[in-house]
């Protein structure tokens, strides 16, 4: 079968590999479409991300869909899970899987992901995808899961005010999730100018291009002063965190879900104090497939418009240049 | 001015009153919009409600909007909060106005309420109507408060399944923000079929119609046996409560908003325990008249639909019958 | 081997008995002390209880102890999580093992408990006791479990006032995991004279005695109106819900951990709503052996006290028509 | 009436100046002690705290007892609330009274302080102290409010593991509170010998010097690599934020007390994104004093062996000096 490895810095290459062997659990599946996610592009453009690094060469991917390869259940098509949790440690027993003490991660430090023709998978991290889902909305629904889990964890109520920093696929998640969870008023901020207008596409009341200036300032002066019940930091740059802490109101919550270049978070210690914040870091997700797919099913949440980009499986490099670049919002390689 | 009074059972008598007297920190009124609560009625059936009874002849009428009548702000229109909270106890001190221990309460007790030409109502528990809303509008911001709260109270997630037990206009409210907050299924049931055709058209999944049969069955049915997560019970009767409490799945929530005729509410302990379940008494509400604005003034909420009889003043005593037969949804009175 | 087996009303007889065979993951237990709950009085008197009935001789017990006979542990003395959960439905997933969908329990329904010499039992299941606890210390794990999840979903704050309604073993444990966490007072009431001394003994307050009129009133007196902020009902009797709803003060909790004889529980509908109250039903216990073994080993919870009387294996008949009488506070026997 | 200013860096005069003026709602107050806190000290150091600057000459001073001087309740000896919430903001409405929009400070920015013989204070801010608290007592009550906050904010379960970085006064409140709290293992960190004494003494399970190595590896390694439930950071100082978030156990919390000189704070980004951590910024207390008083009255809370000096009004900058040095642990001074 055709893999996509990363060597280096930049440097995917295709190989021919033999199928993989079938673990205990497991079952064979034909790769359908695989996503590239802000943490892939660390490990193409940095060898790693946070502290794993490139030790040999990874096949990246982690958000896929695929199709049962043999069995009774052939053909049958399935979003997967990419994180494998132990089932038996604290974590797991208590209902955390995503802080799984021994959790193996698709496509990170030594495990091969999705960017290849054939995977074997647990069949418990398989869930059947309904017919109006097609395999590039399968694979969305792992972003989609990481922005349920985010807007799990904020316990919006209906009215609230909510700020989005960032509008990458995530972050329009989040938006669209917001405003299916009651938001009265979303703003929401980027760099580039096509995630803003996506996100005003999406719903977002009052977007602000934060290429030269900070958000905060506009969504303070939009809120008489007030600010947001939650501010979800959704770029992982040091000015969206900036941004965040100072647009949310006393008593508020600001949820980080990016994932920062340098591994300090810093923030206003003196005035989040005063505003007696809660800060929640986003990991992963839990328990969220059955309803991403209920969600996207019944058309409450648009996944595919944010496919903007989808190439070939030998097109790769393009690809995750393209993506690198920011040039869409998500890009989708078809092994 | 005109007043409206309870006398004894379904005894109205409208009386020519002088204009009320300012107490401190209050303004007059001009009543222009008053809706007819089921609590209303238990004091125009029973002549008392839970452990207040008549004890002289009282003005009904909590849900109301009026006009300021004098003053700088003379004319503007406003919604009235119908409960004054006394700011100092300890409740009120730590946020729950709802639970204040001193708390009076317009149109229960001895406490007149809204049906009359005017009231002097104090200044902080008014809240200024956009041009867009209506009076009618302005009078439903009350129920739709005590339907805010219930659904804050309940912690909706997005993509969860909900069920309504009841469908006057309280179940109602439930259900739009059940749907706001992003429920991926609703089930609602009622006695009466316009009740029922009224919760399907304001996007319930299903309803069933539980004049005959209880429709926990049919809930569970409908969810593989699983059950709903939230169970709101907006009827106050036996068998609304007996069905949320069959209906929900385990470790969920069980919200009772309705208001019971009998002084015990009774649940079947060896299934609620089973389950884990949480049970939640939802009074009044708290701060939510700001948002209740905002979701009706961005058209997230229809408040104007439920409205389905107006009556003049002089027709008060045809307005309460009509309601007590439950044939419309909300009656409203127009001083 | 000795077996005991509930053959009708107040009928236990011993049987000789093959030793049961050993199921995957399982080991062969010797069991050393068996307590005798509330819930194995149900079966006794009722065969059955909630709606689970006697369909063929069972062997009760559930609180117990062992040691491992056989194998490479041989001898290693363990106390013993009784429920079996299956880890897979959604709500073992959700880290809710005691909402299990498909839970086994041990001497309920047709599931042999811990009244005879050997058991096979899950490993996963089993704890290993520290040297300074004995065996009944180690049966005692399991009640001070259910009492240690009543306590977590409470929330108890320090500083704040608590009232415990039933001093029977489970009422007791709670007792003293409230003042660990912190409760300034703690009220308690129970019928009985013995029960209400060990209450005081263990740290209680104040303690009443409810055999001749309800503790609320007294509760109420004593907190100059206001009430607990937390009830704990551990008796199961329509006056121990009556007392709880009565005594707390608006906002607080009613945590329902008593099981009742009738399969109804009824609470004053008017007063509860009025008072915003949240009620939990608690059902076993999540995650508590690993802290109940600390506690008891660390010595800040007294589980010793509580055995008031012990008895051999063939006196089992004699022991349960004890507990019946309710005269002592937690019976064991010894296998 | 003497009064203590701040003049400048380490500068403190006493003045002869005339008796405060009354308020509306207020009445006057003789002083009786007052603490010197972490936040006088940086006051003291440096003109300033977070982004308030000295402007004029100051009083500080926030943590003080007092006895009223006139009036009906004259000598009657009180504890003060020195943060006076407007009660009509959006926060205050919401029982979140540390959150004020509009609150006025004793001691900090335009507002003068507690260092002085008399003082006009609003007699909502005031609570009687009983007779068994001393006057030195009643100025603990106060960061005894905030501990209490903390802890409650931090939802400690019985049998938790906790981690205090950082023993100062606070600290050490906090470390007895988790105590209360049922916490089963308690780990604290100073950087001085004195303090860690301290700590053991009040009943810390292992105490670790921080001056030449970190104590999150002790504290790891003590866990079998766990980490605590909670961390509580009140030193103020990046290396015990890093420690704190070094030490806390996936889905732990850390919240965040002291107060850093700089005005960043920073954490490791990769590491609390894994644990899927939840901080929460501690900002003073609401609601604690009845709490407090109760606490210290009925002896759960020894806050005398944390009074190390006591000095009298005329060597107040001999205090701040020695209290700078971090010698003691509270240092009092009697105006």
């Amino acid at each position: 079968m055709k893999t996509l490895r990363l060597h280096g810095p930049r440097d995917l290459r295709i190989h021919e590999e033999p199928a993989p062997l079938l673990g205990e659990g497991e079952v064979l599946l034909k790769i359908a479409c695989v996503g590239i996610c802000g943490s892939d592009l660390h490990w193409f453009s940095e060898q790693g991300i946070g502290d794993a690094h490139l030790s040999s060469p990874l096949v990246l991917g982690h958000e896929f869909s695929a199709a049962v390869a043999g069995g009774s259940c052939n053909g049958q098509r399935v979003a997967v899970e990419p994180a494998i949790a132990c089932g038996d440690c604290e974590f797991c027993q208590k209902g955390y899987p995503n802080l799984c003490e021994n959790i193996i991660f698709a496509g990170h430090d030594t495990q091969d992901g999705g960017l290849r023709e054939l995977i074997s998978w647990p069949i418990k991290n398989l869930f059947p995808l309904p017919e109006t889902l097609s395999n590039a909305d399968g694979a969305m629904l792992e972003p989609l899961g990481v922005a349920i889990h985010a807007v799990d964890l904020s316990h919006i109520n209906c009215g609230m005010t909510v700020g989005i920093f960032g509008c990458g696929p995530i972050g329009l998640l989040i938006l669209q999730l917001a405003r299916l969870s009651g938001a009265a008023k979303i703003f929401a901020t980027d760099l580039l100018p096509h995630r803003i207008d996506a996100a005003k596409a999406f719903g977002a009341t009052q977007v602000f291009l934060t290429d030269r200036q900070p958000g905060a300032d506009k969504i303070l002066a939009a809120t008489s002063g007030r600010g947001v019940d939650i501010a979800f930091e959704v770029a992982g740059t040091p000015a969206a965190v900036d941004d965040a802490f100072a647009a949310v109101c006393p008593g508020g919550k600001v949820m980080l879900v990016g994932i920062p270049d340098d591994d300090k978070t810093s923030f206003p210690a003196s005035a989040a104090r005063r505003k007696g914040l809660t800060i929640k870091l986003v990991r992963r997700m839990k328990h969220t497939y059955p309803r991403a797919i209920q969600l996207v099913e019944s058309g409450r949440i648009d996944v595919r418009s944010l496919v903007t980009h989808r190439f070939e499986f030998e097109r790769a490099t393009e690809a995750f240049e393209l993506a690198r670049r920011r040039e869409g919002i998500k890009v989708i390689i078809e092994p």
